[in-house]
């Protein structure tokens, strides 16, 4: 019967010392969501695929996992189902359900639903797992986490403001340099309008931001090869050249916009977003960045990327403002923005700079050291105590081998061990050995009590 | 396009109140579980079919929810397989991955799979979301969030008692009464033995648990329909008759066990358990009740439930020793124990006494009422202070009219309204309003900080 087991393909174990790491910036995550006046909701793993297909285009629905139904699932599959080439249908015939995909569609179908009983404007975070069947590879997963925060139904661009608020404080509590790149989907689509082709505008992006690699000709010959016309490359060069800090940059692209009305929409946009970033005091770098145009579709205003200073990964955070997400599920103009934290790459750069504080990876405070039944029956009133003044502590559940006792202190990272033989129970005595240096005293128990507690966390 | 959204049966929506109360469940248990030495671990939602099948009795696996493999996933699928009426066969051909159906069979296969890099006793918590195909009804969820705790490879009857220790702790913590029944399975299979009847355990226990309902006659007229012979009723009556407290009846259990060996060893088991119990000073009830027989198959020492005394509702939280989890992946010999609490069930106890905090429900502690651009800057600074000092507070973030901005507060709970206003702006102060009482007065920011910082949380 016995079998060697193992797991799926991208997905993942977590141990003790890699999750106390991941609520370390769970935590920080949520307590800061929570100081700007963010509420948690939670929505459910499965949700009917009619809710989930469409929405992530085609190569999305490929991605979804769908979930077979329960009990006679093959009832009404007849033998053209399965020999077609195209097992959309048969899937559609055998499934209702599938696993989430991201947290942005369960959440509009979530407004849609309860619309009656949110007072808008609704601030919601979320964190959750999400899951998709994605090649895996290095940093690409089958299901992880996705942490939202968003602000749905209201207009007003303070809430751009607050988002970038929320990202300095995260990442001043993690101790994460960082650079909030932000744009806006008007000036993008202004762009597009001045030179009448709406459909380029990524492919005019992705060139403009190999800028500083391959240099101006560089750029211009790539936006050749895309068949854009020399006329047209014309008109985009002092784009393409955009330079100075955001003022100046708003106030060329206002000279260069003069015809566009969306455009100048997009520009007095940002004006007013920078202006709150100034109020509210934000010293993180907060630079205009014309190259980033993520989710285009999607987005309608600004759109954020933030990217971390010293490790060379792809952006840790990211969102903007959308002006119709809950219109797919019937219910119209409420427009909303966010940002979305990638947990896994903060993880990933929060170890290679070395930045977890040692002590999230301890577990208890203190293990007491089991020398047999009498010193058990002693200590154990003891122990009761100092968990009720909230200190973590524990005992080695039998008299081992000291040494074995205390490789399980050393494997648990627990900082000290307590040593209650004869002479300590006879002299009411606490041994402490501080597992670190090896040093070891005797004390009282106030004087234990005080020592573990003042044990920074 | 627009589709008026649903969510599967089943499954469930959390609002910001819902999930507040339950993550005040959640940290209350993790906390403690923190305080006794656990540690945390995160297993995938999804698992190999595999590693799933054949573990929860034929009915399991039929409650399992299955993932339709990716890709072409009707490959190698024949007409005959979807007419055989057994669709198993079928389903195994386009299934490889399963949802998890409990936290017991991932964590054995955790342990077999990091054998290597764990220290044990291994003392691990997991509060994870399980899936089960079951039909839904009141109480009964297709998703839902299991808690345990257990420690495994350790055989010392220390650590069942330091689980009652954390069932005392947590239901201290969260305001319910509770009473803990303890059992032990070489009991039932003394029983069973003194009668040659080990099939009919569960029967047994069934019958003698009516004692109260329906008397002894009752119960004897039972066991007769169960077709238990006279004669083996008669060496029954004693235990149907047990009484007194655990002392009396393990006395009375051992002179009935005479010559059961493993009916002698369980009763040894329980004395060790019940002298650990009163050595930590255990105050909630504990009491030896020989009807508790829950998941025979699977524990093999103590097993656990604990009742709420104000509430009519199943056990809340259970669970035992259990002397071969890891076997059925290759690892023999592992002894464990532990116990899982019913999160859903302990929400509807909390909900039915009233026990939730009335402040858990509240999110920030003052919304600042918005007057419009110049008040708004004004405001932005002290409101980043504010929040640096660990105090939740928000803005309003338009200059909507006051009644909704109040509404909005009222709505969300939030206890205080801050108006800051040309007056206000121009004395340096702020009009605190108590939502509740409706009272308002002036104050500096100082004052402000320590009105908000020093209401209970």
């Amino acid at each position: 019967m016995a079998q060697t087991p193992s797991i799926p393909k991208g997905v993942r174990d977590f141990s003790p010392i890699e999750m106390n790491k991941r609520n370390y910036i769970f935590d920080t995550l949520k307590d800061t969501f929570k100081l700007f006046g963010y509420e948690q909701i939670e929505t459910p793993s499965m949700e009917n695929l009619s809710t989930l297909m469409g929405k992530y285009g085609e190569e999305g629905d490929k991605l979804l996992f769908k979930i077979l139904n329960s009990g006679d699932f093959a009832k009404g599959v007849i033998a053209a189902d399965f020999e077609d080439e195209n097992s959309n249908f048969l899937s559609a015939k055998i499934c209702e359900k599938g696993l989430r995909y991201d947290l942005t569609v369960p959440f509009a179908r979530y407004v849609v639903m309860h619309q009656n009983e949110i007072v808008f404007p609704f601030k919601r975070f979320q964190v959750q797992q999400v899951w998709r069947a994605d090649r895996p590879q290095k940093g690409r997963y089958r299901e992880f986490y996705q942490c939202d925060v968003d602000v749905i139904g209201s207009n007003s661009l303070i809430n751009e403001a607050g988002l970038v608020q929320i990202v300095e404080t995260v990442y001043k509590k993690l101790n994460i340099n960082v650079t909030v790149k932000i744009n806006n989907r008007k000036i993008l689509t202004g762009i597009a309008e001045l030179i009448d082709e709406a459909n380029k505008i990524v492919d005019i992006t992705v060139a403009i931001d190999k800028l500083d690699k391959i240099g101006l000709d560089g750029v211009l010959k790539e936006l050749k090869e895309r068949e854009i016309s020399d006329e047209k490359i014309e008109i985009l060069k002092p784009i393409i050249l955009l330079s100075g800090d955001n003022e100046l940059k708003l106030n060329t692209l206002e000279k260069i916009f003069s015809l566009s009305e969306i455009g100048q929409k997009g520009i007095s946009e940002m004006r007013t977003i920078f202006n709150y970033l100034k109020d509210m005091e934000i010293a993180i770098p907060c630079e205009l960045d014309l190259t980033l145009a993520r989710g285009l579709n999607y987005y309608t205003g600004a759109i954020f990327e933030v990217k971390s200073n010293d490790v060379q990964i792809g952006s840790i955070t990211g969102g903007g403002r959308y002006d119709d997400l809950t219109g797919i599920f019937g219910l119209k103009n409420i427009s909303g923005v966010g940002i979305s934290f990638g947990a896994d790459r903060i993880y990933d750069v929060m170890e290679q700079l070395n930045l977890f504080p040692e002590t999230v990876t301890s577990s208890s405070k203190a293990l007491f050291v089991n020398f047999g039944e009498k010193e058990e029956a002693w200590n154990l009133p003891f122990i009761a105590k100092l968990r009720d003044a909230g200190i973590a502590v524990e005992m080695y559940p039998e008299a081992a081998k000291m040494k074995k006792q205390l490789t399980y202190a050393n494997a648990k990272k627990i900082p000290f061990a307590i040593l209650v033989g004869e002479e300590e129970v006879n002299s009411n005595q606490f041994t402490i050995k501080e597992m670190e240096s090896g040093e070891q005293w005797k004390v009282g128990f106030e004087e234990l009590k005080i020592k573990l507690q003042s044990h920074e966390k």
